[in-house]
């Protein structure tokens, strides 16, 4: 007999937002949750761990099929804490998000949701972070749950390779709009970052991050990323390696090796 | 007739850091150095940029072939700080380090150390992070110098493929025990996290994080990987890639596309 699949939940915009309630009413129809989140929301926390002040955590509801913590941690101390400490048995699958705004392109790098994703498949558990192309806090999830669906009854039958998530961003349109699932690679761009600088009562300057997503791929190429995908109205999905190596540059770079520095072979 | 080179010193451990200060030595070497880096050690904090708090920073010396800046923010957001408002022109490298303690494999996702190379990939500049593997905060780094001065020269003359940085770990021996240089993959492993579990005067418990390193290669195997050249007395070299897609297993992800859910075409 299969025995029920536990699925750990959680996200980078707190407890509380629209994308994790509609993520663990999905997850529900396929197995038993453990949803752990923060109460203040984690944005742009990436792959951040705590070390400098002690981890809280607070159970804050236990329902058949359903138990939630919340943590004053990131999102990755989250599912450490989960893996570690919360939880009797590993979960079989992990969903982070569903993320209020893109995780497409270089945001990957920034982000608290795909970030935890990407420490579930460190530790070898099929993971998947969600993201709408919405930062509305009560943006309308009900497109993108037929979506999470097929993706979690992919992977849960498929498993994923080792070391290896997904990146599932959706469009912002009404279901009838959405075209389908793209399977793309990581667009080639970078936030353009300007900062606002102001002066606080004190007369002390400070700053504002603030910035715009620049796109470096051919204006009428590109058409195999997540960037194109979304333009046009698909799902994009990104496997995303948890190994960073840069495979292809390897034998060019051994030219390093040649440094006689410290040499006494 | 050439101009000299602008190089962006950064670190997670603060400021005050003694590898900060050696790789700030070494920089001056080839160029004039713009250093930024926090008072106080951002070691964990990964690729996290500041949203929810204003940004400080503060000239802190000046004189000539040296700016010196700190900050509240992560090292990501200093980087983008020279980046986008503390520098007039654009870095021609980005320095990272020297870091106190490894960040070698899967270490690698949690360190601002490489979070600040890896934004320096993204922006296209040419980007080196530097850890040795020692977490002494008296560490001795004088074997680590002329390694740091070989890289330099290296990308300085031939540049780094875009979005591509190196995370180079020196290993803590003396100069002569440093068997050379070798370019590698990131070893497979990760962190296995344990929480040490207390209860602090109010009766409420709390959780620090712990743990070890578990290496995932074969015992006598890994060849190419960092964790065997740091065991066998190598500084390690990593081309780290900026984009994450896992292109080895694009075309077996491609069944995803056959979901029918929200189909309308």
């Amino acid at each position: 007999m299969k025995r029920i699949p536990l699925i750990l939940v959680t996200n980078d915009d707190g407890i509380h937002a629209g994308g994790m309630k509609a993520l663990i009413s999905v997850a529900r129809k396929f197995g038993n949750v453990v949803a752990i989140s923060s109460r203040e929301p984690m944005s742009g926390m990436s792959h951040a761990i705590t070390i400098k002040v002690p981890l809280r955590v607070k159970l804050i509801s236990q329902e058949p099929g359903l138990t939630s913590y919340v943590t004053n941690g990131t999102p990755v101390d989250g599912v450490k804490l989960v893996f570690n400490s919360l939880s009797e048995r590993k979960p079989d699958l992990l969903l982070s998000g569903i993320n209020h705004g893109s995780n497409s392109s270089s945001s990957v790098l920034y982000s608290g949701t795909m970030a935890a994703a990407m420490e579930g498949a460190v530790n070898h558990i099929p993971s998947i972070g969600f993201s709408l192309l919405s930062f509305d806090p009560n943006a309308d999830f009900t497109a993108s749950v037929p979506y999470a669906e097929e993706m979690i009854r992919h992977v849960l039958e498929k498993g994923l390779p080792d070391g290896i998530c997904l990146n599932v961003n959706i469009p912002a349109l009404p279901a009838e709009k959405i075209r389908g699932i793209r399977v793309c690679s990581q667009a080639n761009g970078y936030w353009k970052e300007e900062f606002e600088r102001r002066t606080d009562p004190n007369g002390t300057e400070y700053y504002w991050l603030t910035g715009f997503f620049h796109n470096r791929e051919p204006e009428n190429g590109g058409t195999g990323t997540d960037e194109w995908a979304l333009k046009n109205g698909y799902v994009s999905v990104v496997p995303i390696s948890t190994d960073l190596t840069a495979y292809g540059v390897l034998e060019q770079m051994k030219s390093l090796e040649l440094a006689q520095t410290g040499k006494n072979e």
